[in-house]
């Protein structure tokens, strides 16, 4: 097949422009750091939303609404926060044609304005815990852009909770990170990840303690993935959230807020990607199989049909492409591309010899199967490749992780892998030494 | 029961307002006519969401994500489209602490940033239909807002499409009007609903035709519930989305756009609820049966669990509220608040006698029914109760129309009801004497 793509070798971010722009995922917008995210980039976000939509439910957490447009002033009451977002935000100065009164900010988080109506809602401790989550879209201002991982607009779900003591909300934090967060990345996006906690340095700003998952990427670099933030009782005397105990007395409540975005879409594409272009996830992916008509013929338009539904009543998510009009490689490198996990290739061919096509993306493997035997086929590729990609990101972190005792030591490693040292062999003062040969400390 | 509410013969808006407050569903946000949707509210719209969103996939509409900052120059390119929405726009200045090059407005609707797109991907015939879906936020400057019904930001889907050619465009407008838009209300929102044509004057600005569902609100108003605008070549021309033909010859697409919103919500509160309260068809309701105990006993307790989890396995929407140490009558007077369509109610007087009692929203009936013909009797009243409410809302309709003759009539009828007049007696001079009495044209 053509080369379609820069090899990873050759030139990582360049490849990963590539699989963006060929793979139709998304393109820039117009204005500065902006986005537009094209119907296959945005079918694997809807399906990471239906997943984790469903985990964060099983936590008691429920959906709601906030605005868009937070007042100036929200932002000020809480210090470190305004101090960490004030020079992030977009601000909309004018409204049905008059400036405005006091000017709004276009959400970079929702902490500000969620935390004045959590201090609306919270009475008394049966009011608590208060789990509530939005799916929304948020900016911030940046400067240097890349689709997906850092833009100036993305989508995401940003969790608020409100807990009646220290203990509840810790435990929530945990629970966020472990339950919903790695299991569905390990799970359904087939990516390993470490978990641990942020220095304070990368702290989210006015958090406790910023707990995060890590993934690594095939240009031996870590992503950060979600982070989960124990906001302690900040925000709470900020925007004073109190509460009756059961002992009669007012309280401060204990927030936490947790949050993943679109920029996992970057992660599964840089955890998984290769010089052919996207492999989903079966687990993820919106197409598990796409039924292709080599050339088209009644025969081979009926059989295609038959399968598609066969497997459609088998609860797997497949995709017709009878377009036998367009030529067939073209087609196939697209779906190579896309990385789509299985395909299943008819032609007048393979229907002669009772038999169709089973192309799998992430085995590598092409081989003919009996054309009532597809189903199962697909069945079981889909359950064999999903473990396949999660051992094979597995086995290249653990490979490219070293420990080592030193901080010199790991800012060398750090160059082309990770790095485990001592905490006591880093500190504060060492995280600030790393930073300068562009080395970061990801977890602790 | 203790009132709780306006009664709606009283005053209707107010109830409207008592029951959005006091079944908790929204309240406004703190900048000029923001709201915020809370858990209950927010659960109708995500059942919303899922019903119309694999309707629209049904016809062949992928989601996508676009820009929610526009370029001030881009509205400028559709001259009608500039002057309709100009004066509803909110204004981002600044970013980054530096004022903007180019002002951007919040996204009041994407025809404008989504036919710079469609323009770019749009090159032969082969591209087209082009079927594009997005779910997001938007605003519009409003002087006077009501929750869901009027407000500045408001929650929706947007289908934007380009078709080779008119009759094409026509059929897919008139498919989203029927198959999709109608269809869920009239079938899930249980809300009958008339099809028509907009007036010139009320017609979406930039657009051919405007074609619109209204329901029929308790009120005796019409509310309109949904559009789809035919938008003809006029975008094509100023976004310059051209396609090469079978022909060979290069040609303008016919664009066609169409939304939903949150002001949905609005409409069902308003044709189903009564002075109790919501009343929540059970084709859309979140929560179908609710399982409550009336008092707390380890019995008792078990026992609802276990309806609980038999009514989950028969695949309705089921909630358990163990809550023993709260009153019964609070608790019950809260889910008529909130409209659940069925309740049922555990105590061990209940129990003792093997059975349970189930409450109707809809019908008002509250009954005993043995413990093991629970379920049987909860699918046979939701399916029942479904519809008894479009039936209900139906007959209200019927009875409210007159069929007149002349434009005097029509104004008279239109104080407590639905007016049906030839458009020849009304006319574009007809329409702007009607308004001077308050009374619009709606349907043609
Ligand atoms: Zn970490
Ligand atoms: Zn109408």
């Amino acid at each position: 097949m053509a080369k379609v793509l820069t090899s990873q070798a050759e030139d990582f971010p360049r490849w990963y422009q590539d699989v963006v722009s060929k793979a139709q995922l998304a393109e820039n917008g117009p204005a500065k750091g902006q986005q537009v995210i094209r119907p296959t980039g945005f079918a694997l976000w809807e399906r990471m939303v239906d997943e984790l939509d469903e985990r964060i439910k099983e936590t008691g957490t429920e959906n709601a609404s906030f605005p868009l447009l937070i007042p100036e002033s929200y932002f000020a009451k809480e210090a470190d926060h305004v101090e960490g977002f004030a020079p992030e935000v977009w601000m909309v100065t004018h409204g049905g044609g008059k400036e405005l009164e006091e000017k709004l900010a276009v959400r970079p988080t929702s902490e500000a304005i969620i935390g004045e109506y959590m201090a609306k809602w919270t009475k008394s401790y049966r009011d608590l815990p208060l789990l509530l989550n939005q799916w929304a879209n948020v900016m911030r201002y940046e400067l240097r852009t890349r689709l997906f991982l850092r833009s100036s607009e993305f989508l995401w779900q940003e969790g608020h909770t409100a807990h009646a003591s220290y203990e509840d909300a810790h435990a929530f934090t945990l629970r966020i990170l472990h339950d919903v967060y790695a299991d569905f990345m390990e799970n359904v996006l087939a990516v390993p990840v470490l978990r641990g906690i942020k220095t304070v340095d990368e702290r989210f700003a006015g958090a406790l303690n910023t707990f995060c998952v890590e993934a690594f990427m095939r240009d031996n670099k870590a992503l950060q993935m979600g982070t989960s933030h124990e906001l302690g009782q900040n925000f709470s005397k900020a925007f004073n959230i109190q509460f009756q105990g059961e002992d009669g007395q007012q309280h401060l409540a204990w927030t936490t807020s947790w949050g993943t975005s679109t920029r996992m879409v970057g992660g599964l594409i840089m955890c998984h990607g290769d010089d052919s272009g996207l492999r989903v996830p079966p687990n993820l992916a919106p197409v598990q199989a796409h039924v292709m008509v080599v050339k088209d013929s009644d025969e081979v338009h009926a059989e295609a049909e038959r399968i598609h539904a066969a497997l459609k009543a088998a609860g797997v998510r497949a995709k017709l492409d009878l377009r036998g009009d367009v030529a067939f490689g073209r087609r196939a490198v697209d779906a190579e591309l896309k990385g789509y996990p299985v395909r299943i290739e008819i032609g007048p061919r393979d229907l002669k010899e009772g038999q169709a096509t089973i192309a799998r993306r992430i085995a590598g493997t092409k081989e003919p199967v009996a054309l009532d035997g597809v189903v199962k086929a697909v069945e079981a590729a889909l359950e064999e490749d999903q473990k396949a990609l999660f051992d094979e990101a597995l086995d290249r972190r653990v490979s490219a992780t070293r420990e080592v005792a030193t901080l010199a030591e790991a800012v060398e490693v750090a160059q082309t892998g990770l790095a485990r040292v001592p905490w006591s062999a880093v500190g504060v003062e060492g995280e600030a030494e790393a930073a300068k040969s562009g080395v970061t400390v990801r977890c602790l």
